[in-house]
């Protein structure tokens, strides 16, 4: 994953690398000004935080147990470490954020192994999984404990409820957790048209992370225990995880709009369809090919290497597989239609010019 | 610790708890609110957290190295783990808070053994550290690689710049570095009329958790590296250590904001004097013991008991030591002169009603 | 604890330093030997192990659980990081092993938080233990789990079947465990006239460390879980732990003897014995000071510092306390009377030299 | 890898499932005895420990560093952690004893990320790992440290001279050191006809696993750092590793002895013959496979999964692969030829009973 740009004092960036790279919506910065009134307890127990804690409870079920945190990568390792040993091991796909993209944080700080499954389209399946479950109860080898998916995948793909289903069966079967990474599970909400309920604690779902900050937040995350037997203590973890922010109020803040009025279901849905407004378009052009169907709001392209290095001039993206030269673009709440539009052509001319 | 009010949906909360019961500063907030706008490079590529990077280093020189996290526990964990092998040891009082109020983090999040020395005021000094280092070489004993102390102390007293300059001299005699917890540097730095720079670079500290949080952020600290020996590497272990929030900009532009127009003097100065106004005016009454003097913004006050029941049932206070019945006041940069006056009545009618 | 002599390649060391400096028992040794013929399945899973397992069950009980280890340090660490969350905190003296002799193995290998209170004999008692329990329940603190108490203590003290009753009262009251470091548990045996079963099983003593290398063996400790509801999984955190040792019918085959025929007895009752002589002859000298009564296998002496230069040419022990210049002489199963006597003759001209 | 053969009583056992099964050496045992007498400086001080360090640095060169350990995990997981930060990667192949057989000590108790590469002969070549170093300098990916090979591997292959040399070739130029895990060196070395320092040292390998139990040991390993910039400090982290035994001697005197009048090369090469002695034989029976060619002192074999049925009654060894019924027989220093003939005789008995 490289970007040929360089960091700059550049205050108009024009970014299509990451849902990251959008700022918070409006709404929820609202929310987190009008947090700030008068003295609240910290650490959580405050008045807006309980509110957001009863709010996110209509959305997974009464036996649902929120644990704000800061970071996704927060969200996983501890959500992680807390349902498991040491001598468990973590089953999730080679393209799973936890191994990928987090620079050994589950190893390092949660004491985790992860045992990692080809796969290209992020995704896993019972069969996938089957071989590697050989050694239970063989003490040379740690023990699988949790299987980890990510809703939506890295690639941009989705499960569906009946996939979840499945998976989730197999690790009940097997004495195996399910947990959900879910930084960007309210866009496949939006995709599949399901509420958060539908797509988790229904489907027999153990544990999730939670996103928020992709999908409009300044910085919230919530690790989310949904099977009522795990996540005692988890308090203590968070906080000697270095979670347990003081003024929490402004993290529940964020969490407490983010669910009312559907907010989290306008961003994802909109995210998603600037995506397939992007992919639409772009893939119309000659040179440029549209890597798989476009299911939340990740469009995978291949263009021309030196077309990107035109576009690479005005914007700022991904280049995800060097090998087979395929970039990512991202949209987001914030993503317009005509930012889209002006990309698309764009990239029309950058092609153009290399052809 | 202990506080007899429980939870609530009070709004409206009286606080003398803690200076994380106030919110952010409305400046702070301001530049939150502006930072909102437009697409910026996540992970602190920002052009606003270069901006507070370049404003720190006016504080703390040119070789600081400053990295930020979201609590004080993360600087505490991180700056101390970068530091550190894990059969290395940090010396620190027995009232300190990486001890007593991170519910075990170093040890297991930092895989650093604490050496606990008792202290009744929070500090420490050469003579009291030189009895624990007896054992240098020794394979079978932790070996002593850090000093740490906090500026101001969780018992509110000071280290003034010479008492610094003596540990830190120590250190140096003894292959030690010195680290500094300065959740509370801004509130020592107004009482001693110095800079941040005073403080810290000049006088050979090397390492600090920089607070923000405590003193009108709405959430922002900083590990800072002024030694230039030291902390190589730490962006690796501050992402894994779950701390590389996405959206950074928004602590950077607290943390400049913080940085400017002198805010965090102002601020720090306030507090200092609210506390100094309270210490003052409950002092004068009978029944009221102002434990120590005021030094920065906490005030430490015996109070008969049952008058403690009385002012639990309006305010939110801790009893710090209940043996002795201490109990302490926190202010901050929100605290008004009419809410400490109409504290201070409060306190006089509670000691009037069970005397 | 220093000692002036170096390490050298001298083959006829006299050492009074520790049980350690001793070799193997004969008979342990023979049994070794006689392990040592045809085949056998590896990690513990021989019928010599078996043997073993199922005579320390006669001497424990038959809900011990029992796992060998090659260190008293793994032993302790494993064990305590068995029945603990990372967020617990495990109690023992200021002067435990685990505190003062493991090089912080606990904290960075375990994940423990150890809260040290202050002993001058090595033992805690329920009053001294009491003021340390008062966080339980906030989150900011870590949470107690484990009184760890050294048997005997690292100081040559015993705790009494009474004392060890009112401490596991105590923990019970507070939903704690306790672990016992039994490194020289059977010189505790022989002083009390107890059976293994009698100071651990009998009085509730949740999990233990069984020592035997100081008594006699090669190498060879073990984690024993008494407490039905403790130590499952310990299997696979042996194994992480490193303590695996393949060929583990070497270590069946050593603490399988050294349960037979009361091998263990005899050796602790010579050791304690040799070090009463010891205490008793040096003690009637003129200048030689023996602190406290001997209760085991150590003696700790005061003579005069010149003194001790002269006799650290020809022995080898340590300076214990280096500001009060207390020795620490330790006994062991191969201890002779010859060997006593002649020190003692030594230490009579060493200090009629100096004085 | 699984046995059907249930854990007995049985001392006369006929196992070819691991080199593990076999016992000491005699000449080793024998050495053990002899170090038996008088006192002796623990945890490594005494004067064997430093005569077998001496014959170690013959045997690899005067700059080594050796530390001994009592398991070949220890001396793994203990290695690679010293040379290594949390936010470093190990890269391995898919089949390391690391990855697939420690349980998870490497990330647990190490806190190392691996990194796992495909490959069906346990080995690795450059280009094998040259698109797993893509995210150099990237926060949020694990740094590459290290490459682990092990020789010999798990398969039973072996790297060549000139294979290692381009691996440390590569590593070198990538700014990586090269593990390597020696549990079976020496029968590497018998196979290739090379010193140990041809295999390791003379190649620029830079840190080593020293493998003493599987070719005749009771129990002894070593960490040896061969590069002399890294290692500083091990003698902490064994300690705190729970590895620093105190009876130091009786490890010592089996690394002498192993190392004197080449045992060490014997043991190897007789393991290594009777692994070809029984490959020739029954690889020359119907029905019977010998996969690939026997490089040391492994056989993998496959024969009808009947036979195998009938044979394990008989006999102790793994299926090492349930998909393919691949069988793993191991032979050591022990093994007889007349074992192996009968051995063969008893295949050829059980696969013309079900063919």
């Amino acid at each position: 994953m490289t970007s040929n740009t360089t960091a700059s004092d550049d205050f108009k960036l024009r970014s299509f690398a990451s849902d990251n790279n959008s700022g918070a919506h409006p709404a929820i910065m609202q929310a987190v000004v009008e947090a700030n009134h008068g003295y609240m307890r910290a650490y959580g127990e405050d008045p807006i935080s309980e509110q957001a804690d009863a709010k996110l409870k209509e959305h997974f079920g009464q036996d649902a147990r929120i644990h704000y945190v800061t970071t996704g990568t927060a969200a996983n390792v501890l959500g992680l470490r807390a349902v498991t040993r040491t001598y468990n091991s973590v089953i999730c796909s080679s393209m799973a954020h936890i191994h990928m993209d987090e620079c050994g944080a589950p190893e390092a700080f949660g004491g985790t192994k992860l045992v990692t499954i080809p796969s290209e389209d992020g995704k896993l399946t019972p069969g996938m999984i089957a071989p590697y479950l050989g050694h239970v109860g063989f003490v040379h080898a740690s023990q699988p404990k949790v299987i980890s998916i990510t809703q939506t995948t890295e690639e941009g793909t989705l499960y569906t409820p009946d996939e979840i289903e499945k998976l989730v069966h197999f690790a009940k079967d097997h004495d195996l957790l399910v947990h959900m990474d879910g930084a960007r599970l309210a866009n496949a909400c939006a995709a599949l048209d399901c509420s958060f309920f539908d797509l988790t604690t229904a489907l027999g779902v153990d544990l999730l992370s939670f996103g928020g900050t992709k999908n409009g937040l300044l910085m919230g995350e919530a690790v989310v225990f949904l099977n009522p037997e795990i996540g005692e203590g988890f308090q203590y973890l968070r906080k000697q995880g270095m979670q347990l922010v003081s003024k929490m109020r402004f993290v529940g803040a964020q969490m407490l709009r983010y669910l009312q009025d559907d907010l989290w279901l306008q961003n994802a849905r909109h995210a998603n369809d600037m995506a397939k407004r992007l992919a639409h378009k772009a893939g119309e052009l000659e040179h440029v090919t549209i890597k798989g169907e476009v299911q939340s709001n990740g469009v995978f392209a291949q263009i021309p290497p030196e077309a990107t290095e035109i576009l690479l001039e005005k914007y700022y993206f991904y280049v995800w597989d060097e090998h087979s030269h395929t970039l990512r673009w991202m949209t987001s709440w914030a993503t317009t239609e005509a930012e889209v539009d002006e990309f698309v052509a764009d990239i029309k001319k950058a092609v153009e010019q290399v052809k």
